[in-house]
């Protein structure tokens, strides 16, 4: 039995796409809800996949079914193909599966020869137009199906045009037209070897062949790598009788959305041009007039496109955005597809489309996409044009901000202090830097990956950062920034794009983040559906109160380290870790404890009524000193003070020395420390619980300071309820331990409050091994917290400061990896530990709560396998609780629609 | 009803030690084969443990069943308890499940008193002796009842003897000792306010309960947490009549070896003295006599105790240790277990005793100790006597090594052609020290772990290796290894021991490796039991042979990158990567590729007929660069000589400065190159199959070697049977890549002798995620090798190197870890991970091989958990391959039992 190469429109509907292509699955969607398409018909998907399993042979029969289709639309435009007295014309287009605008081929005017030009000159009363159409097929046939530069007929065109001393194409006569036609015949027989074809049926052929081919042409197979599109899908061709906007003043062509795309207004929206065709309007030779003023011309016709756009958008339910072609009065749609929109408009239509009836509110929520949020949170920069753009880094922390370039922390400091808005540039920053880091408008560093100081603080602090900009030169000592021959001086005005990495030189304007009264609806709609919690990470009340405001059921890490990082406190943190004894440590320690207890103390004010999950100091501890590099310099400036002073006092010697805190055994100790300290891969070394079990003292410190700041939270009437999280857990043993001294402290402090303070117990799921041995820990845990970062790490054996910008980015541009897994969460591997966490820990204990505190909790994707996995929340940074709330009900919607 | 606390020996058997403790059932099996046992009975340990429970009261009914029992003695020696005439002494001694020597309390000579000891004096016609009975007595209540510190009783028997001017015990008279007795008695009024109990009752009593109370005393609970005894098990206690040895001349003591503990032949081995208690032969007072002369002696206790020695060992089949005594020429057997026995000595007997029928070979199998293998094959110090030990460091390499102390490796090798045997002292070694290595007798670093460069390449080498000794001061410079106030330069004699970590001044006798033919029989009992096959890693021709001759079934990891750290190549390996281009690359890799296609051609020849599994590099690329701290001082040292001598010729500057090498430019390009290839966790970073990736023309070199090579070895008639190994992978698309790359490479190579060499490609799985996605891996392997180290290090999320000697050893000191995983394989998360890889892997390819080529391939305990893995083979140093073959039939033998 032969295929069924061939559609015709009416025989097809938009759920075809596979077969049809998506251009042709939508003409058909609009023949069938009866809108003005012009007759045609589609030749499948599967038809260009048998001309390639076929050796490049065009099916058998399927040139047979083409010809019993065209007879169809000539029967429909009363015309006849190759007819001389009454041709019809044809387009034949590309018309892939997914979308690939551009890359593949496309024949016009299909149907004329030197005969049937004469006929449509004839007809059309109109030579000049005739002989313009002819002599586009023979341009568009040479270069497509001939393979010959378009250059070629270009210049001949541009002689052309110089010899008769005319510049627009619109003037020039059917004579010259011919002549050029003439000119082009001979072009292509000596590049081609080959006629022209002047029979019709061969043109069509020809046609239809070459658009298979261009399934293959290098940008097309390049495109198909880059987006991940199977080479074996093929494309459609779709062919259809041609319509033309430029017969007259009664034609023309233009685009409407059916909705304002920049505010989401309702109102009819595009630009249209008389006597023209489709690509007038995008060569920009005339300017298009706005679509009001068609009413006046064409009042029928503006009618019918009104209507028109109506029923589009209720069929589609979604703003269009609608390509028309007027041909002597008479409407057609050419083309219809969800209109491209802005986050603000996009939120206000998803909203009135429920007001008006269209949708229903699950359906606007699910339709929420995740890049226009980021849009509407961060400042965003208004255009894109003008922009010079020095650079492109590490996108470390979203948002964009413009400020003077400053190179050290402490001038940051003081022009912010001084009211200048200022962009800190380091090479890298150091916990030192962190001040600047707070006065600063965002942060630009050439080195360190996303997980660098710079990303990690600035994504907490919701700051812009662009890091690992490694074709910067940045000289701190000189204050200057240089990228080939130009060069930023401290004072000169820089912006940073944190969402795309972009440096750019000079103020760009900005467009400010803002929360719309739409946007307000969309959650509370998204809320009612979601069962996912969103809890923040947050490590002071400011960030704690931001996240309440953004929606955020509680805090679900609170990352102590930050505590320790602020100014004041560095120096306290320091003398803990340089202290030799365990008295030494204690006294410093006790001078960090009133603080700690005022840091929580704050939190729990910030979440009164909701939990809030302290995690236990994480990170190594030579994290809190200066690197060894640093001290060494500082060491031999000191020796340079002593050499050239004579003696170690303050003198005027060449490097100025703090004498105060430089001295040279207090250097060398610093120095002995830090190497002691040194670890070959600090990501595996002595961090986390493992600290906590070598210096109890410390962990103990932080555990009082959370039930002093209970107490404290109980005595003000607040609600506290407070969670104690341990990272880095690997094996029971540690929790047990480390749980015992938290009961203990607990029960100690608390004393006659304790009941009523519910708190909880639990870690940090982000060592394999947790989670292989779920069972044994969920004993001794009230809850599991999957630190998917460090889990990703491990699982993958990644380090991320080594992977990012380096080999992980070549695996992901080389399909090694679909996604960066630091991203967006891998289900295979690390989504299988968490499941397998889950399912154990709960069959221990069935009340375990289970939730993800890593960067993936604030991931669309990501959330999406949370939800399936059955976790009971995501805490991400207070900036993506919006995107959260949003993403874990479409993750419902999602599921519900699988089962 | 009431509990039976008391278990006469007659009643007893060796099964009942949880009951009896170890030495009660001991003498219960004893009594019950009819031995001559000095007759008594048992408290049962849960006697111990109801007193604890019942607030350290003795439990209801205890002395009642205590002196029924105590009734059978008396009866079965004729005498009563407190009978004044024929007084009946027992001792108390304490014996609890867990040998526990020395810790618990023992009371002897219960029963006598000022009215006893008349009549024993008078039994024995000897008051010399009753009453050095008596004082013995109440010294051992004063200090183990009453707490009264030994040192007082020893004092007031020091004054005695000065008083009388006697220096031997044995010669004092029973009215010194009767004064001695007085003064003893005064001391416990004094100081624990009560007088000794003459009632006989209340000693037997109160010994019972000192013994239990003794349970808990502060050094016996430190020794069970060491040891990992259970605090709830509690002691047992035996009350056994007294027999004396030392009564007069036909009375003595003594101990005897069944067998020869350091030959292993089948000779009574011991010694004896007459008229003396053990603690006598103890003490040293007196010289022992060999046992050959209580022939001549006592020829009836001489037969009576041979025979006694045949039945024991008989009845235990294994070498005996037996204590015994003789009582007016009765023998009387106090004690017997397994002898303590050499290394070479513990292999004759289990072969001798298969050979005298009393074993099964699969019985000798399963108890060789691996302790005694690895004595057995390593060098070792001959005696631990007059070692000047320095200080201890990290056993990175086992077996013991003497030479002349060098510090470069240059000197190393110039003075080992010159014959000299050598020790390599560095403070860290680099690729760039590894001739001194090889030239090397042993190597000690003062930095670094189990996993540093010294340690891993001199395990490889199967050299000693004593690393990380940081108490150490080593200048380079000057030639010196320091600590304390001991300084050793260049040429002075050292000794390292590697087994141990101990580094010793001076030269130390050492005992040579050998292989007898009593292990080769073992061995080939092991190979016939075993089902798990042992590979050796080897990295060379030469170490292939030695891992051949060792038994070895084929080589299950080489580790190409040794071949690339050889002195000739190392410069042309930095070269590939110093260059900036493909071409660069390209050069310089078509240097090695002949050089790699040699070393693998020898492997081939050594194992002929054999597997060989290469792996294709894996190390991050820097470990091939020298440090960036040396070249900042190489580079110092150039611009020394340059300010020094004005120009950049060689000149008599300061420092003498390679010019050949070390010119300015390009010390700056290698540490441009060495910052770049940085790493901030290099364990997680660009290495294994991510270079593959990256720098695809490594890996094609590296296959195309080894094809070109097995072209050799058909040519020469071998059967090569090779193995690809990819390491590191973690997602499939990462062994899809290279796998075809392989299987491309193999068929350009092999071309027409394809059909002849059946090749596998595999991968190393150490990532977590490789092991948890096996089952889409195994679609592109032919084995999985499962990579140990690699995989606890991110199971774990440890870093070997940060945490051995760190936390890690603080862990296992605290028993939050059992053991070290990376000496002995985790079951509970690496493990799983490696049973859901193979269930997995198989499920997809039944034929997968699979197998472990980290460390633990040559650990005891891990064998055992791959043989119950089901895998199918372990690979391991050459020097561990024996140790393998009889873990793996032990591990065989262990699994049957369970079954």
């Amino acid at each position: 039995m032969e295929l069924d190469w061939v559609k015709r429109f009416e025989e097809g509907h938009a759920g075809e796409k596979h077969l049809l292509g998506g251009k042709g699955a939508n003409l058909a969607e609009m023949t069938r809800v009866g809108l003005p398409v012009p007759p045609g018909f589609t030749i499948t998907t599967q038809a260009c996949r048998a001309y390639f399993e076929e050796d490049s042979r065009l099916p058998k029969g399927l040139m047979d079914q083409v010809n019993d289709a065209l007879k169809d639309v000539e029967a429909a435009q009363d015309k006849g193909f190759g007819d001389a007295a009454n041709p019809l014309l044809v387009s034949v287009r590309s018309g892939s599966v997914n979308s690939m605008p551009g890359m593949m081929d496309t024949i016009l005017n299909v149907g004329l020869n030197d005969l049937t030009v004469e006929g449509l000159a004839r007809l059309t009363n109109n030579p000049r137009f005739a002989y313009d159409c002819y002599r586009r097929l023979v341009q568009m046939f040479g270069n497509v199906v001939f393979g010959i530069d378009g250059m070629q007929f270009e210049r001949l065109l541009h002689d052309l045009k110089r010899s008769i001393a005319i510049e627009r194409d619109s003037e020039i006569s059917a004579e010259s037209w011919q002549t050029l036609i003439e000119q082009y015949k001979v072009l292509i027989k000596r590049q081609a070897r080959i006629e022209f074809p002047q029979k019709v049926q061969d043109q069509l052929t020809m046609a239809v062949e070459s658009v298979f081919r261009s399934w293959d042409n290098p940008r097309a197979k390049v495109y198909r790598k880059v987006h991940q599109i199977p080479d074996i899908q093929g494309t459609a061709v779709n062919i259809q009788a041609m319509v033309f906007g430029n017969r007259g003043e009664d034609c023309g062509t233009g685009v409407v959305f059916t909705r304002d795309p920049s505010t989401g207004e309702k109102v009819l929206y595009g630009e249209f041009l008389t006597n023209a065709q489709g690509e007038d309007v995008v060569a920009g030779s005339r300017t298009p007039r706005a679509i009001k003023e068609l009413e006046d011309e064409m009042p029928e016709v503006f009618r019918q496109l009104t209507e028109t756009a109506e029923r589009l958008e209720m069929h589609y339910k979604d703003m269009q955005d609608i390509e028309f072609t007027v041909e002597l009065g008479k409407l057609y749609i050419l083309q219809t597809r969800g209109g491209k929109r802005s986050a603000q408009a996009a939120m206000k239509i998803g909203v009135d489309l429920v007001a008006e009836g269209v949708l229903a509110p699950a359906e606007a929520v699910r339709r929420v996409d995740a890049s226009h949020l980021d849009q509407l949170l961060h400042p965003t920069i208004h255009s894109d044009a003008d922009l010079h753009v020095l650079a492109v880094g590490l996108p470390a922390s979203p948002g964009a901000a413009s400020g003077l370039a400053v190179f050290d922390a402490d001038t940051a400091e003081e022009w912010a202090q001084a009211g200048r808005r200022v962009v800190l540039v380091r090479a890298e920053t150091t916990p030192e830097d962190i001040h600047g880091v707070l006065a600063a408008e965002g942060v630009l560093t050439s080195r360190g990956g996303m997980t660098s100081h710079a990303a990690v603080v600035a994504r907490g602090m919701g700051k812009p950062c662009v890091c690992g900009c490694e074709v910067l030169r940045i000289d701190t000592e000189l204050g200057t920034l240089s990228v080939g021959d130009i060069v930023v001086r401290q004072g000169d005005s820089v912006t940073i794009d944190g969402s795309t990495g972009r440096v750019i030189l000079g103020t760009v304007p900005l467009r400010e983040a803002e929360m719309t009264a739409e946007l307000r609806q969309l959650l509370s709609w998204a809320d009612e559906i979601r069962t996912l919690k969103v809890l923040a990470n947050a490590d002071n009340p400011e960030d704690a109160r931001k996240a309440r405001e953004f929606g955020a059921e509680g805090i679900g890490l609170c990352r102590t380290e930050h505590m320790f990082l602020l100014p004041e406190r560095l120096p306290i943190v320091q003398s803990m870790i340089l202290a030799d004894t365990l008295e030494g440590r204690m006294e410093a320690l006790s001078k960090l404890l009133p603080m700690q207890r005022n840091d929580f103390a704050g939190l729990f004010r910030a979440m009164d009524g909701l939990p809030v999950s302290i995690r236990l100091l994480d990170p190594p501890l030579h994290e809190f000193l200066p690197n060894l590099e640093e001290l060494k310099q500082r060491l031999e400036q000191v020796g340079r003070a002593e050499g050239g002073s004579g003696s170690s006092s303050a003198s005027a010697g060449v490097a100025v020395v703090d004498t105060q805190t430089d001295t040279r055994p207090e250097l060398e100790r610093l120095i002995r420390k830090v190497k002691s300290l040194h670890e070959v891969n600090p990501m595996l070394g002595q961090r986390g619980c493992r600290l906590g079990i070598l210096y109890p003292e410390i962990y103990e410190m932080q555990v009082e300071a959370v039930f002093l700041a209970v107490k404290d939270g109980l005595q003000e009437g607040l609600q506290v309820i407070p969670e104690i999280m341990i990272p880095l857990v690997g094996h029971v043993n540690e929790l047990k331990l480390l749980r015992e001294m938290v009961d203990h402290t607990a029960a100690r402090i608390l004393n006659e409050d304790t009941a009523q303070c519910a708190y909880k117990v639990g870690t940090m799921i982000e060592v394999p091994r947790a989670a292989l041995t779920a069972g044994q820990i969920a004993e001794y845990a009230d809850f599991f917290s999957f630190g998917t970062n460090d889990l990703t790490q491990m699982t993958y054996g990644y380090s991320r400061d080594d992977a990012e910008g380096k080999f992980l980015t070549a695996y992901v541009d080389r399909k090694v990896l679909e996604h960066n897994p630091f991203q967006v969460l891998d289900r295979d591997g690390v989504g299988q530990l968490i499941d397998w966490a889950v399912v154990k820990g709960r069959a221990v204990k069935p009340a375990l709560k289970t939730g993800v505190c890593g960067e993936h909790g604030g991931d669309r994707q990501s959330i999406g396998f949370c939800h399936e996995a059955g976790l009971d929340y995501v805490s991400c940074s207070p900036f993506r609780i919006l995107l959260a709330r949003i993403a874990a009900a479409q993750a419902k919607l999602e599921a519900d629609e699988k089962v």
